[in-house]
């Protein structure tokens, strides 16, 4: 991959950000893309929801593992699902490149091409961005979106009562991840998870319809993240470990690995699996199916009792 | 400063978002701020503007040269002037921080204080972001902000006959960069308008509601950057030196350095000043200033030839 003739350091800034840009479709919500000294993303409701999640080569990726293009999906997805985990519609993304200057100019245009493929699932474009070179490759994407004339779905309106609910993957990243740190590259299913996360886009926008009273991006770990929602909330969950998927796939790796695959399930993040609270008497739709339910006091327990183990990922530990 | 006590690694990433987020006033267009999955911020005229700065040190700052302060309000400065530059009003910032481990939270919290500070000179919050951790202390900042019913104010509409003028400082940082560079301190102000620029805010939506026909904050340098606009709108810029503001401390302090002090003022970015261009018959206000005249062609030229030199900043050169 490259040579010296072609690094960010030989074509520069300004023609690293034309050949990026040139990679990147224009959706109906840009009014204004990239080549600006900002962009212009429409708003119809009058609010923009938004968020930045970072991504730091050797923390949330490493480039033996993924491809640049992985690594686009990934830092799209953690920020995408962060807009549909407040029942919004995305509507926009802002990507700022730490590259170094040797890297190789396929390498930046392939994460581009990631970036630009996982927006397109939501049909939303790359808008604008940064890029400035660095002895550390970090992505800092920032997504807006759209909430369509709904109230925002946050972590602290879970009512006692309720029941918790999840869609999409939990576990499938973490087990990838634990494969590809031993060394392994199979289950594909399990390690493809790890590389480009498959998120519920559109489970989001549903649960807000469906009248959500909570809602967060699994992106710590389940327990981690419903524990937000406790805390915000002030409230406990439970959840019944029985109504938690393991695949066939993640059984058998974990059994390979001598891991518990329910820690997988309960304490992985990045699949951007969305959890969230619902009314009791709710008719859930789409991939919503119930895994637990909001009582009095606080905190996560596991089927009545705490979880033993760690129950999440901090970023400074 | 900071001892191994209070380190990042020691108060983690939820002690850190606590203590940071605790110094972040709340203003008006801030509809959900810090604290969930993404924040919400006022759109009223149903567009948002958007951009995305990444401030990395050793490019960017220096620990040594300028404090967390200092750091704080460049990051937020760089931001809010891309926001003006389109004619438009800041409404929300949002902040990715990437700080090594051993870092001491005073460090963090004086970095949320100056983009606080900053922020509050226009009136806006920082309504969300996200901390992890890395080798290179890199700051990510995205601005948003509110058209208020006028078009964004873009790099293209520079017209054959229009006037160019510029608002805000030009070189100053530059002067302070090079005597910082040298080993010096003073004079003051100098190295005073290197740490935290003096964004002329005010000037951007005042540009637009004067008729400006492009504008652009002036951030690699005012020839670098009025040839954006030279580009983008197919016409060429003459600027008239003697038009240019050179202080007397400049002036000392170039002759001491033994440099041109117009360089400076040509070259020198990170002042955040703007550059515009007006249709010929505007009675400008505020801090504007005539500076030039568009013409036929392509390029900028100095008091009509080619400026000898360097002109601007390249991330990766």
């Amino acid at each position: 991959m490259g040579n010296d003739d072609n690094t960010l350091t030989r074509v520069g800034e300004f023609g690293l950000i034309k050949r990026v840009t040139q990679r990147l479709p224009v959706h109906d919500d840009c009014l204004l893309g990239p080549g600006d000294d900002a962009a212009v993303v429409a708003a119809s409701d009058r609010r923009v929801v938004a968020c930045t999640d970072v991504l730091v080569e050797g923390r949330h990726f490493r480039r033996d593992w993924s491809s640049a293009t992985d690594v686009g999906h990934r830092a799209a997805a953690a920020n995408l699902a962060d807009i549909v985990a407040m029942g919004a519609r995305p509507t926009g993304l802002l990507v700022g490149m730490c590259l170094p200057g040797d890297l190789p100019v396929e390498w930046a245009e392939e994460l581009a091409d990631g970036l630009a493929a996982e927006a397109d699932l939501v049909g939303v474009s790359v808008v604008g961005g940064d890029t400035v070179s660095s002895k550390e490759l970090t992505i800092a994407v920032t997504a807006l979106g759209d909430l369509q004339g709904r109230a925002p779905v946050t972590r602290s309106g879970a009512r006692i009562g309720d029941i918790v609910a999840v869609s999409g993957r939990l576990g499938w990243s973490a087990a990838g991840y634990t494969i590809l740190s031993r060394g392994f590259r199979s289950p594909g299913a399990l390690v493809a998870a790890h590389r480009r996360p498959e998120v519920p886009y559109a489970a989001g926008p549903l649960a807000a319809a469906l009248g959500a009273t909570a809602m967060i991006d699994v992106s710590d770990g389940l327990l981690s993240d419903l524990g937000h929602i406790a805390e915000s909330s002030h409230v406990s969950i439970n959840v019944e470990s029985k109504t938690l998927e393991i695949t066939e796939a993640m059984a058998n790796a974990a059994q390979a690995m001598g891991v518990d695959p329910l820690a997988w399930v309960l304490t992985g993040g990045e699949d951007h699996a969305l959890a969230a609270t619902f009314p009791p008497d709710v008719l859930l739709g789409g991939d919503w199916r119930i895994i637990g339910r909001v009582g009095v006091g606080r905190g996560v327990t596991v089927d009545g009792s705490a979880y033993e183990g760690s129950t999440g990922w901090d970023h400074f530990r």
